[in-house]
């Protein structure tokens, strides 16, 4: 039966449940910018050195590099729930058009840069380098697919 | 010899090291709050099922509680150079004047993150949501002391 009442009841359900769902995206989005933060900071770091703008210093190098591979471990693709996109995401559709992709470049990101975290213990400025450049273009690899 | 020549390359100098000094800060700022956006989206999911608020998934809080002990482990510290404080930032002034306190805050979400990864191992309810609660003190004990 189709009152006003139970009307205004789904009406207030629904608005609820969109309610949820949009919390539910915001913080998805919070939570994966923020992860992609701790990346930039760790990857930005590690890039000033090999490009030579701060001084090479491998003790803090190895430092953001094992903690770019820890922050690697994190579940990033957690942030991704289905269509989770809104005005302050640079996130493309074609994440959950070809999620077996992204995915991909997620466990790229996780195996170079625990390489890199790996490498850099050792101490080898020129090892280390390399191993950066594989590392960033996972990055680069992935928002030239999936970031708008 | 100070000739006016002088004077704009010293003038000219300071400002590039004020303005490195700023974009410092700045990205230290959205290092740390993009950290602190880790540990939040998965402290939330926890105390969501913790409160009842959605219904209580230990394999899920396994892996809330596993990524927030990671994250844990991440140079928080680092996200708070000295006198590090912009516009954006709730980060209060005793920071800086009790550093060893605030490290201290920093073990203390370090240990009980930890301890609740490896409870929320063994997948007993009360045990995980017993963890839970004294992971959860350690934010609001930091919060309470430096955060304005």
């Amino acid at each position: 039966m189709h009152t006003p009442r139970t009307g205004l009841l789904a009406l207030t359900l629904a608005l609820c449940a969109a309610g949820t769902q949009a919390g539910d995206i915001e913080k998805a989005v919070d939570y994966r910018q923020g992860l992609m933060n701790v990346y930039v900071y760790n990857v930005t770091a590690m890039g000033n050195m090999v490009k030579g703008k701060t001084p090479f210093d491998p003790t803090a190098f190895a430092r953001h590099a094992k903690d770019l591979a820890t922050a690697a471990r994190l579940d990033l693709l957690a942030g991704f729930p289905e269509d989770s996109i809104n005005d302050e995401s640079d996130a493309d559709d074609k994440i959950w058009l070809d999620w077996d992709k992204f995915q991909q470049k997620n466990q790229a990101l996780r195996k170079e840069s625990a390489r890199l975290a790996e490498i850099a213990k050792g101490g080898d400025e020129t090892a280390m380098k390399t191993q950066f450049k594989k590392t960033a273009k996972t990055c680069k690899g992935c928002h030239d697919n999936f970031k708008h």
